[in-house]
């Protein structure tokens, strides 16, 4: 369903594009440049090599920064693009690029092509933007931006009015003005809001917020995003130790950073790389998850070596070999829920110990609940089904005991993971449900060889 | 990690609690108000009902609106605190709440209940949030809020700026102030951030955007978040189908929203109802994930029948069993990460009939290759262990076509039961790895029978 007219990609595309093949200036500007930079991003991308390099000569580095704000390396490479342009116009238009994107972009290229661009530009925007690129991945510092707005808590409202009409246009957002003091340290913010119902000769002082929240550059990027999300900020402001303010993050960077994250949480779950990642083809998919295929090739073949010692069992009571599939699959199925819900409390941030123990002893009595009603039906069903109560009773009890088991270790395993910080992402759904494979035939095969004398 | 000084929970929260204690009601008012409505709700919910009931009487209902504003239901169920006060007090704290919330909180009280409030309430805010209640769940019209800003085109700067500072205080947002013209139809937007760099004496039609981008009430919450992250607004108007606008939506909403949506997503993968309601305990989690699990459970009866039509050929050669977890095991698991990534697309939109083969396709090939590459691996490794080609034959061109069968199933249904409009929660990990035990058993015994001769 298309929520706004989609003429960019049709008409009025259309029209622009028609501009360009007649070399009209003019007229391409006026049907391309007033469409929303994200639609002139789209429009851009499905033009054709010869069209974009007549693009880049009508317009200027300003206007192709905000296309280039808008366009998602995962699905378009930049350097293509890069490649096309003149290297000066790309480095001015870097330079108009609001300083995190501007990151992003230079991030994802070699850093001989990144320091060429950089020396190409004017000394200020460079260093800006060198300095952010020293920021570690997903923290605070990488997906901040330092266009921002301060203010002295002694100016009145009136010069704070002037400040914004000058800085408008390039800031990131107006709708915050940091107050510092002497030091350059963050004291106070005051909102727009407060400031269009004050007088022009109220002081800054009087109106400002001094309970400022902020967050440190090294604060992890998805601690941000629920910390804006919980109140309902527009921006947060970005410290260093000594609470200098180095940066801000908007709010529409925490609306990428929580899609990414929720990708990622997917994206384990399933045992896939990254789902949001258009892959370009079957050779390129298949290359990313061949790695844990192939991991869990050879831990499906520990199960079946461990199968292998019972084969004597099997050899006499063939009927052993029907259930297994049932038995392992459902110590999968609980595995995984009870693995979804563990993560999750995780990334929530429920990681004390005390909350860690409970989560377990609620998956375990979880466990215990699900494994007792499951074993009843199954043992019903089978005693049904084949008319022998000892293998109704031997599949029952095998359930039971597997649901217990595998409840707890679908939660126990992030857990412990968690523990040692080792990267969650190896706790996937299908690495859990190979895991409780194991343990599922353990217990079934264990249990069968026991009483083997009533099922022959 | 805390980004904020907590004290709301600590040294202020405690002054806050000790001033309740002792009646001292400008001491409490002191000690709490001054922290954001978010950590009002956070220490509201730690009070006592005792605590709680001086509480209602030493704050007005404006500022217990702010406090319910942030209370979620899933964790603290409402109708607890509402029970505890005055029912009048209650409407005007509804009255107070933006519509939005008041109708998120009030949807989830039983009709009667929230009909007793909306007849106590006055008749404008009653009537507004009674509009609202109609909508239903999980559309435009559901998150939307009323109070926003409209001017009409004919007025200047200098007058939209008192309207502005007249309605701030109520305003949810004041970024954004829409241009209605003459029939209340939405003609435009223009941005505060305009305003301010503007002359008092520009006409407003001057400056204003007519290009205005709207959501139709009816559409799904979903796209409204996906058009509100790709364009980066901050607000969103909501039109009828004669495009006069009824609310807007903020963007704190769709970070929400994305939040939930991601969840949902996650937990499907699960087969868990929903990872982000605290499961109060065991119980209600054994109640909520055991229906799956029934399912699952005769779906796996379904396959263990399967194999017992082959207990002639397992009672020939035993060995046969142990590789079935194995060949199950990574059906199952290659089902799911095509699954993921096919839930993944159709989320992201890409649900035309040509993409959809597309992704088919890529399915296709990518299960071609994991399959034929797992499949020689399998192959050489059984050789080696178990010294019988054959078997190693057997077994690794089954990994081969259960993988390339399964990693296609994984794709194919889900985006057939979209293609039918069935809910594809039904498409969870857990069951597509059931429905592919079942296809690679067939397979499995399937070609173990044919040549049977070979590995007697």
């Amino acid at each position: 369903m298309l929520l706004v007219k989609d003429d960019i990609l049709t008409d009025e595309g259309e029209l622009a594009v028609k501009a360009l093949h007649e070399e009209n200036l003019h007229e391409f500007r006026r049907h391309y440049l007033e469409h929303h930079p994200y639609d002139q991003a789209r429009l851009f991308i499905l033009l054709s090599a010869k069209e974009r390099e007549m693009l880049y000569q009508y317009l200027s580095p300003g206007e192709m920064a905000e296309i280039f704000e808008n366009i998602e390396e995962e699905e378009h490479p930049y350097e293509t693009y890069l490649a096309e342009m003149n290297p000066s116009f790309a480095a001015d238009m870097f330079a108009e690029m609001y300083t995190d994107d501007a990151v992003d972009v230079l991030n994802e290229l070699d850093k001989a092509q990144a320091a060429s661009y950089l020396s190409l530009m004017n000394k200020k925007a460079a260093s800006e933007i060198r300095e952010l690129l020293h920021y570690e991945e997903s923290t605070a510092g990488s997906i901040m931006t330092t266009e921002f707005i301060t203010i002295s808590a002694q100016q009145n409202v009136g010069a704070a009015m002037e400040i914004l009409k000058a800085e408008a246009p390039d800031a990131e957002t107006i709708y915050y003005i940091y107050v510092t003091d002497g030091d350059k340290k963050l004291a106070g913010v005051v909102s727009l809001r407060d400031l269009i119902i004050s007088s022009d000769h109220t002081l800054i002082s009087d109106i400002m917020n001094e309970r400022v929240y902020s967050v440190s550059v090294a604060d992890d990027q998805e601690d941000v995003a629920r910390r804006m999300r919980d109140y309902n900020f527009l921006a947060l402001p970005v410290v260093d130790f000594q609470q200098h303010i180095l940066g801000i993050i908007t709010v529409d960077d925490i609306v990428d950073v929580i899609d990414e994250e929720a990708s990622e949480d997917y994206s384990r779950l399933a045992a896939v790389p990254d789902v949001d990642t258009a892959d370009r083809g079957p050779f390129s998919a298949a290359k990313k998850r061949l790695p844990w295929l192939i991991i869990l090739l050879f831990l499906g073949m520990l199960t079946a070596s461990l199968i292998g010692r019972f084969e004597a069992t099997l050899e006499q009571v063939a009927i052993l070999a029907v259930f297994i599939p049932l038995i392992a699959g459902m110590a999968g199925n609980t595995g995984t829920q009870a693995l979804a819900v563990a993560v999750r409390r995780i990334a929530l941030g429920d990681t004390t110990e005390e909350k860690k123990s409970k989560i377990l002893l609620k998956e375990a009595g979880t466990g215990l609940i699900t494994g007792t009603i499951c074993g009843i039906v199954v043992t019903i069903t089978v005693f049904i089904w084949h008319g022998q109560i000892f293998l109704g009773l031997l599949v029952g009890i095998s359930i039971f005991a597997t649901l217990t088991v595998a409840t707890v270790a679908g939660a126990f395993i992030p857990l412990l993971m968690h523990k040692f910080n080792i990267d969650p992402a190896v706790a996937s759904g299908p690495f859990i449900t190979t895991i409780n494979d194991i343990i599922s035939v353990l217990i079934y095969f264990g249990m069968a060889t026991m009483f083997m004398q009533y099922l022959l």
